[in-house]
C-alpha cells in the first residue's frame, strides 16, 4: 500500500493540492485521473448475512432529516442504516457543488472539462456489509473498518466498491466516498480527480465524540440533529448531551412533570419523550451513540425548582467558594427523599434509553463542593471523613442503578480521583482537568475517556461572563479573560497529545476523547461557528491520531489544506463552520509559514 | 428630565427588567403601563421644507431589500430615506416577534394579556422631520438627534411621536421606536410596556462605525447589506469598507479590467460597478455613509497579478521582516507608471463614488515596510532620509487627487506618526495602535478616529493561523496564540476609554471610531457570529459613551441585560449574534456577579 503523497500529488495538473477525505484513513492511495459520476448512478447494496432479529421503532429518515415512528419495520438496524445512509450520500454527491478554487494555485488550469465522448463514468457504487451485525447497544467495541476503491474497469466506466463488516464501517465509506467529488464550473456535472483510489480505512480509538451542554443555554431539537449530521461527516460517533444543570432542567420525564415545567427556561424549552426518542433514532441512522448525562450531585440546582427539599445551599449568595458558578445547589447526599427521586427519575427514563437503542448513561460527579455540603443538613460538615463516606454510598448506589437497569455508567474523574471513591471497576472516567488525570485513572484500571479544558474546551477564550463589579472591575480590567483563556484554536486542539506518559500496557484503557461545548456563552445560534471546524481537528485526533508513524507530528502544511477543505464541504452542507485561513495561503500552500 | 432607573423598572409587575433601546439614548424616561399597537398602525409623515433639490438614483428598497435603479426619482433623498425607514419599521414592529422571556424571573407573571375591551391602542405614529435635509455627502457633522414620545391620549388610545431635524434622526427616532415593542405568547399581540415613553437623543461622535476587510475573505453583497442593516439597528453610521489587499483585488475598475480578473480569487468574488452602487444605496438608506479604502503604498500585491511592474518585492519568501503578513509587495513609491495607475484607477472610481454621494475615501497607509523599499528599485534602500521623502511626495499626490476628486481623505496613523510626513491638516487619521497614537494625531491638529488593536479588533484571540514549522513548533505550542490575544469581549471593547488624556481643548477633534473586522479568519458563513454583538458595544460607546454623568463607568450590571436584550433583538431578526450570557444569568440580574 502506497501512502498518499500530499506533495506528489500537488504537482499533478489537474486535481486539488488538498487530499480530500477526512479525518486522514489509515491508509489512503489517491491517483490523479478524472471520473464523473454519472447522472443516475445506482447503487448496489448486499446487507450483511440474516440473523439480524433487532427490530427498528423509527423509519429510516428521508432527505428532509423526518423520523416517522412505525409500529415495527421490516427491515433490521443494519439495513435501515445503510439504506439511509445512501440517500444521503446521493444527495452529497450531486448536490455538494463544491467548487475547490482555494485549493488550486490562481490562474493554474486545474479544473477538468467533461467531454461525453472521452469521460470515465461511474454508473455504479457496490455496498456490501459482509458480517452479521454486531448488538449495537454492548459495552463492546464495534468493528468500523471499512474498505473503498474506485478503479477504471475499462477505458469508458470506472467503479466504486465500498465493502464493512458492519454498517458502522460501510457508512464510514460512504461518508468517505462523499468527500472525494467535486462539480465542475458548470454547477452540473460531478467529478473524482482522483482516480484510481484505494483506501483501507479503520480508527485509532472506540470513542470520538463531543459533549454539549443543553441546559446552560437550550438548544432546539434541529440544531442537534445539526450537529450529528455534522459528527458523521467526521467519522465521529459519540454525542454525550450533558441534559440536565444547576441552571435550567429542560428535560421532560413524564411521572414527575413538574420538573421540567418548573426547572426549564420556558415551555418551549423542554426535551419531550418524542424529542429524545427522535434524537437517539437520528443519531443511531448515523452510527452515533447518544450518550446522556443526568449531572448529579453537583449542578442540580434546578430541582429546586420543583423539588426545594431535595437541594442544597440552593442559590447561595455570594456564590464564591461554594460552587464552581452560579447557581450553588446540589442534590443532599444522604437523603431518603432523595434517594427516591433518583429511583423514580431512573425507573422513567432509563427503560426509554434503553428502548431507543443505548449502552451508555453520563452519571455526571463533576465538581461536587464539600463547602456546600455544610449547609446540607444531611451532612452539616466539610469533613472529608463525613463528606467521602456519603459521598461514596451516593454515587455507588447511583451507579448500581445504572448497572441494572442495563448500561454502563460514566463518571466525571472528581469521582474517582479527588475525594477518592471506590468505584465498580466497569464505571468509565471522563477526565476533563489534565493529562495527569487521564494516566491516575489507567493506574487506577478504570477506562477513561480524554478531552481537557487546556485543549478541548469550546467554550474558552470568549471572555469572562460574570458580571464583574466596580470593585472587582480593576482587577479583571481591560481583557476580561476566562480562566480558561486562551481560545482553543484548531491547532491547540489537534496538537494535543493525550497519551502523553500511558505505558503501553495501559493504552487499551483509553478509549478515545470528547471536545466540550459547555454553554454560557452559546447557543444554537452560534453552535456550529464554535465547534466546528474545531471539532474536526479532534475528529482526526481520534480517528487517525495526530502524528505520523515515525511518533513526528504531522506538519501544519500537511494538516492546514485538508481542515480548510473539510471546512468547505461542512459549508458547502449548509454548516456554518469558521474559516481557517484566508483563501491566499490556501492557493500558495508554504507561503503562509512561519 | 427623569433619567431611566433600572432598578426601580425592574420591581415592575409587568415589564422587561432590562431597557430597551440600544444604544443608551441621551435622555430616556420610560413608564410601565402597557399599550398595544394596533393590526394597521398608520404612519402620518411630514417631510422636511421644500428645497432638496438632489436626485437620487435608485428606488427605495422593499422589505425583500431589493433595490432597483431608476432613471430619475421624484423624491428627494430625505423623503426616500424616510419612506423607506417607515417600511423597515412595519417589518419590524410585526415581524420581531420577540417574547422577553429571560429578562423576567422565571415562573413570575410578566406578560401582559390583550384585552380588547380595555387595551389602550397605538394606531397613529406621526413622523416629522423639521429643517431642510443637509447635505450628506459633505464633510460635516450633521444633526442626528431625535426626540420619541408616546403617551396615552385617552384611556383607550396612545400616541406615537418622533421628531427630527433631518431624515438621519427620523431614521434613528424609527430605530428606537422598533426596540421598545415585544410579542406576547399568542405572537399575534405586539405591545410596548413603556408607557409613557421620552427619549430625548443625539450621539456623543459623529463617526460611529465598523472596518471590514473583504479582500482576505471576500465577502458576497448581501452579507454586506446584512452588516448595514445590523449597523444601521445599532446607530452605527459608517460601513468602512477595506476593499483591496495583498491577497486579492475584488474590485472591478471598467477601465483596467484585467485589475479584477487576474487580481481576485475567482470571477465570481468581484465587487461590480453595479455591486458598488448598490452597496452605497442601500447604505445612504439607512443614514450609513460607505468610506470605501483603497490601501496604499502597502498592502497592494494583487495588483502584481495584473502589473507585476508597478510592485516591489512580490511575495518575497521567507517573508518576516518585509512585510506585516504575507504576500509582500507594495506599490513602488516613485515611479511615474505607478502614479499613472493611480491617477487613473481614481478618474475611474471616485467620480462613480462620489455619484453616489460619497463624501470620504480611505487612501489607506498602514505597514508600509521600510526594509521592503529596498527592493523597490525607485527607492534602492531602506535610508528614511530617502525613504521619507519619497513617501511624502506620494502621500501627498495620492491625497490631493482625492481632495481634487471633492472627497475627504482619511489615512492610517504611521503616515502621519511613524515617518512622519507632512500632511494636509484636513486630513482625518485613523489611530489602531494604542491611546498614545490618538493624542498625538490630535497634538498635531489632526482629526482622528480611534479603535485600537488592543481593544477594537475583532479578529483577535481566535489563534495563529500561519503555518507553523516544525522548526518553530515548540516556541509556539500549545496555544497558538496570535499577536493580539486574547479575544476582545464585549465588556474589553466597552470598557475601552479611548480619550484617555486627550485634553479638552482637543477633544472636537476625536471624531469617533471603529471596530476592526480583518479577515484572515473570517468570512460571510461567520461574519454575524464575530462581529455581533460586540460591534454593539462599541456601537454605544460610541452613541453614549461608557460613563454615568459622574465619569464612573456604566456597570456591568447595568450593561449586560440591555445588550443581550439587544442580541436578542439582533437574532429575531435574522442576524446569527454571538451569546451574552445564559439566560439565567438574566433572569437572576445580580446573581452572576462576581
Amino acid at each position: 500500500m502506497v501512502l498518499f503523497n500530499l506533495l506528489l500529488l500537488a504537482t499533478a495538473a489537474i486535481a486539488p493540492a488538498a487530499a480530500s477525505v477526512w479525518p486522514l484513513p489509515k491508509e489512503q492511495s489517491l491517483g490523479t485521473q478524472v471520473a464523473w459520476l454519472d447522472s443516475r448512478v445506482k447503487f448496489n447494496v448486499k446487507y450483511g448475512p440474516p440473523g439480524d432479529s433487532s427490530t427498528y421503532k423509527y423509519a429510516r429518515d428521508t432527505l428532509t432529516s423526518r423520523v416517522t415512528r412505525r409500529k415495527t419495520s421490516k427491515k433490521g438496524i443494519a439495513e435501515t442504516r445503510i439504506d439511509a445512509a445512501i440517500d444521503r450520500t446521493k444527495s452529497f454527491l450531486y448536490g455538494d457543488k463544491l467548487i475547490p478554487w482555494m485549493f488550486n494555485k490562481k490562474g493554474s488550469d486545474w479544473q477538468p472539462r467533461y467531454d461525453r465522448k472521452t469521460a470515465i463514468k461511474i454508473k455504479t457504487i457496490s455496498v456490501t456489509q459482509t458480517d452479521a451485525e454486531p448488538d449495537n447497544t454492548k459495552d463492546e467495541p464495534i468493528d468500523e473498518s471499512y474498505t473503498l476503491t474506485i478503479k477504471a474497469i475499462n477505458d469508458r466506466e470506472a467503479k466504486v466498491e465500498i465493502v464493512g463488516k458492519t454498517s458502522t464501517g460501510v457508512l464510514h465509506g460512504l461518508t468517505s466516498l462523499s468527500q472525494l467529488f467535486y462539480t465542475d464550473e458548470s454547477k452540473k456535472n460531478v467529478y473524482t480527480p482522483y482516480l484510481p483510489v484505494d483506501i483501507k480505512d479503520s480508527p485509532r480509538f472506540p470513542h470520538r465524540g463531543i459533549n454539549l451542554d443543553v441546559a446552560r443555554s437550550f438548544y432546539p431539537v434541529k440544531n442537534i440533529k445539526s450537529l450529528l449530521d455534522t459528527l458523521s461527516w467526521n467519522k465521529m460517533n459519540i454525542l454525550h448531551i450533558h441534559i440536565t444543570e444547576s441552571q435550567s432542567w429542560p428535560l421532560e420525564i413524564p411521572s414527575m412533570p413538574d420538573l421540567a415545567a418548573k426547572g426549564a427556561y420556558t415551555k418551549d424549552q423542554i426535551y419531550s419523550v418524542r424529542d429524545i426518542a427522535d434524537i437517539y433514532s437520528y443519531a443511531s441512522l448515523r452510527g452515533i451513540r447518544v450518550i446522556m448525562e443526568i449531572d448529579m450531585p453537583g449542578h442540580t440546582a434546578s430541582i429546586a425548582y420543583s423539588r426545594p427539599e431535595l437541594i442544597a445551599n440552593f442559590n447561595r449568595q455570594p456564590w464564591v467558594g461554594f460552587c464552581a458558578q452560579p447557581p450553588c445547589g446540589q442534590l443532599k447526599l444522604d437523603s431518603r427523599a432523595v434517594d427516591k427521586f433518583v429511583e423514580d427519575l431512573y425507573s422513567d427514563l432509563l427503560p426509554r434509553l434503553k428502548a431507543s437503542g443505548a449502552g451508555y448513561f453520563h452519571a455526571g460527579g463533576d465538581e461536587y463542593n464539600t463547602n456546600s455540603a455544610q449547609f446540607d443538613e444531611t451532612v452539616g460538615t466539610n469533613a472529608s471523613s463525613v463528606v467521602i463516606p456519603k459521598l461514596n454510598r451516593f454515587v455507588n448506589k447511583v451507579h448500581k442503578e445504572i448497572f441494572d437497569a442495563g448500561f454502563t455508567p460514566i463518571a466525571w474523574e472528581e469521582m474517582l480521583l479527588e475525594f477518592p471513591l471506590t468505584l465498580d471497576p466497569r464505571v468509565i472516567i471522563q477526565a476533563w482537568i489534565d493529562n495527569e488525570s487521564v494516566k491516575k485513572v489507567v493506574d487506577k484500571g478504570h477506562r477513561v475517556i480524554f478531552g481537557n479544558y487546556k485543549n478541548w474546551y469550546l467554550d474558552c477564550g470568549f471572555g469572562f461572563w460574570l458580571d464583574v463589579t466596580p470593585q472587582s472591575f480593576n482587577q479583571l480590567a481591560p481583557a476580561f479573560t476566562d480562566y480558561c483563556s486562551p481560545m482553543k484554536n484548531w491547532k491547540a486542539i489537534y496538537y494535543y497529545d493525550a497519551l502523553e506518559g500511558i505505558p503501553k500496557d495501559k493504552l487499551h484503557l483509553v478509549l478515545g476523547g470528547e471536545v466540550h461545548m459547555w454553554s454560557e456563552q452559546v447557543d444554537g445560534q452560534i453552535l456550529d461557528a464554535r465547534v466546528w471546524p474545531r471539532a474536526s481537528a479532534a475528529g482526526e485526533v481520534l480517528w487517525s491520531w495526530n502524528r505520523e508513524e515515525s511518533g513526528e507530528y504531522r506538519t501544519q502544511l500537511s494538516v492546514t489544506p485538508r481542515l480548510a477543505l473539510m471546512r468547505e464541504r461542512m459549508v458547502a452542507r449548509g454548516v456554518q463552520a469558521s474559516l481557517v485561513t484566508q483563501g491566499w495561503c490556501l492557493q500558495n500552500p508554504g507561503d503562509c509559514q512561519y
